[in-house]
């Protein structure tokens, strides 16, 4: 029999009536003649709701101690969901992420996924048992509950599915695929029957939030085919794979956007070795993430260094940046917390002319300025106005033909 | 260094304010450098939200399922109260059952403790660090988590002081102490400072709701001293230890009562060998608790036979018992839900005579008509009804001088 592991996300199980749907979707999944691993979120509000009880008690809370706290969200969505199976007269059980064998280092709040130990897994699975796995947590060597960051649940369904050598990861959530475009802004954008891994992973970076970049890659870099489907329709989602298959070649195939973006320039600085790093490093420790950086051609050895961060990071780097500036001599900082971007994705982009071009003619011919414009082998970004995106991924969509 | 557990039932860690306030508590016995272990409850009502949520899934949840469930709410708990200690700078350390060493058998709901493996906490111990357990739960040998039912969180406590060599186990809960009757139908009742372990095991399986005789008797078996206090004074509680050395032998020590008793008389039972039994079997197969039972002389092989069970219980014991009491040839079966029980308790009452006569005086006295009478070494029982319970206490306090 194939193995096939489901992730149910937090608002498929937001409630009682949810749970017991999503019952009903993986007793189907049995039915068919599988063995059935599900990986089940928190329910709804759950995790802010542990968020703010821990708050409540401490301004500064344990990391060892929030983890443990937060993992009995997931606890009480598996067993509740177990339950809800049993009742409809099928055998399941649920399982921590400890007891399913999900090991981690000891980074609380973001730990890794060092190994899987599938044995008891296997050993309900052998009896005919459907799994219930609380997602988005594992355990030390040591024993100790962690839980692992942003992507968790996803991540450990993937993990699973490796390591139980699935047929395939099936990623349950509230939208029905990947899309050409975000449905809400191109009303004509397609849902996509498959995507590359690369592909995906570009689109989760810039903007599409249909899935976490680290469960894509994890998925990748075993090759596990992972589909990406609604929880609330019986609609076909997308297969997300390796390359070797596509259909589809040196073509774009999604537009992705993302309007959370703020710029900073550093206005005229000195231009010598290791004056990056001097930037880069202190907003690295302040845990800022930075994402595009654009550095100017020198003149007289002096350059422009503009680089972006999420709004919400802004005035913390801002915080971080200015004394840097004043120390090495350069001039002014300028930020612009009112920035968007778009990106066309596909593949072999960098070996076809013409993708860049068209991308530009595209939005010049609807009067967007771009101010940034990074690129990735399968990825062109253009950084512009925030009140342009809605228009340029609209543009986009049609320029290349994606509606066809 | 000493080691010195401590339990906090529900409504001392009712919220945030409840939590730091224990921490503080926790804190000075660590600085009076004591090794400190302290076992937790659920939060307030979080076990009736966890077991309305199960509710509404299932009319039937699966006991394993359900005891995973309920298990979080004293994770929740116990992370919190850790998180609260490490805020006022102690050094302390969150375990659920499990990794506290709490092994039981598989009996869902209602699990034994089959042993302690106190490795982890003594590891922990040993690094200067508070630990903070989980109670109410253990864990099977297939390392699933299992719930030990009523009284849990003080069995969890005494058997942690037990399996530590812990130097006394203090409950602390919402009154001072055990009292000679309950201070709210008593007002002149005095808080012992002392009392033996068959002497409370008599008051708390006699109406006293201070303590589960459950983790009574686990402390008499090891000779654990149990002190019992308030979680919100800081006024001395009552100290349950072995007998040996009470300074107050052969006397009434306290009066305990109970209003939540109704009766049931079968009338006419044919007085033949096994009767008692296929009466009883079918109670205890629905889950029922018999209290006392009483047969009366037999007439011509005919005799009364009468039980008590509690209020909430008699529909149900009446639809069994009704069809029985058919099939063996005897009468009607008769109930009455307004009953309660007084007891006077205290050590060496079946040497000395007068406690009995004493107490039946004082009771007819008031015109209070006793329906049944029940005893053991250390007590004396008489059921009576529902509205002379009050003055019953009153009267028997007095008659035995305990305001003294």
């Amino acid at each position: 029999m194939a193995i096939v592991v489901q992730k149910y996300g937090g608002s498929s199980v937001g409630n009682a009536e949810k749970i017991k749907n999503v019952a009903k979707r993986i007793a189907a999944a049995k039915d068919k003649g599988n063995e059935v691993v599900a990986v089940v979120s928190a329910m709804g509000d759950t995790t802010d709701e542990l968020v703010e009880l821990a708050y409540s008690v401490t301004d500064l809370p344990s990391e060892r101690e929030f983890d443990v706290l937060l993992s009995t969200g997931e606890i009480v969505s598996s067993t509740l969901l177990a339950m809800a199976l049993r009742a409809m007269g099928y055998e399941a059980i649920s399982l921590s992420g400890a007891q399913a064998g999900i090991r981690t280092d000891a980074a609380y709040s973001r730990a890794r996924i060092v190994g899987v130990d599938p044995e008891r897994i296997v050993k309900e699975l052998d009896k005919g048992r459907i799994v219930i796995v609380a997602g988005f947590q594992g355990v030390t060597e040591e024993m100790d509950t962690t839980t692992l960051g942003r992507g968790g649940s996803d991540t450990t369904a993937v993990a699973l599915a490796v390591g139980l050598g699935a047929e395939i990861c099936q990623i349950y959530t509230d939208v029905e695929g990947v899309y050409t475009a975000d449905p809400r802004l191109v009303p004509e954008a397609k849902k996509l029957a498959e995507i590359g891994y690369e592909e995906m992973l570009e689109l989760a970076s810039y903007g599409a939030k249909v899935m976490h970049p680290r469960a894509v890659e994890l998925g990748e870099l075993f090759n596990m085919p992972i589909m990406v489907a609604s929880s609330f329709t019986d609609s076909p989602g997308t297969l997300i794979h390796g390359g070797e298959a596509m259909e589809v070649r040196n073509k774009v195939t999604s537009i992705a956007h993302d309007l959370d973006v703020a710029k900073i320039t550093v206005v005229g600085v000195p231009d010598r070795p290791g004056i990056a790093a001097t930037i880069f490093e202190p907003l690295a420790k302040a845990n800022i993430s930075i994402d595009t950086i654009v550095q100017n051609a020198s003149i007289k050895n002096i350059t422009d260094l503009t680089f972006t961060v999420a709004k919400s990071q802004l005035r913390k780097a801002m915080e971080v940046v200015k004394p840097i500036a004043q120390s090495i001599g350069a001039g002014d900082c300028v930020s612009d917390a009112k920035l968007g971007k778009v990106s066309i994705i596909g593949t072999g982009m960098q070996n076809t002319p013409g993708f860049a071009a068209r991308m530009f003619s595209a939005l010049s011919e609807k009067g967007i300025n771009i101010q940034l414009i990074s690129t990735s082998e399968i990825r062109i970004t253009c950084i512009i106005d925030e009140e342009g995106v809605k228009d340029a991924v609209k543009a986009l969509h049609r320029a290349f033909e994606l509606e066809e």
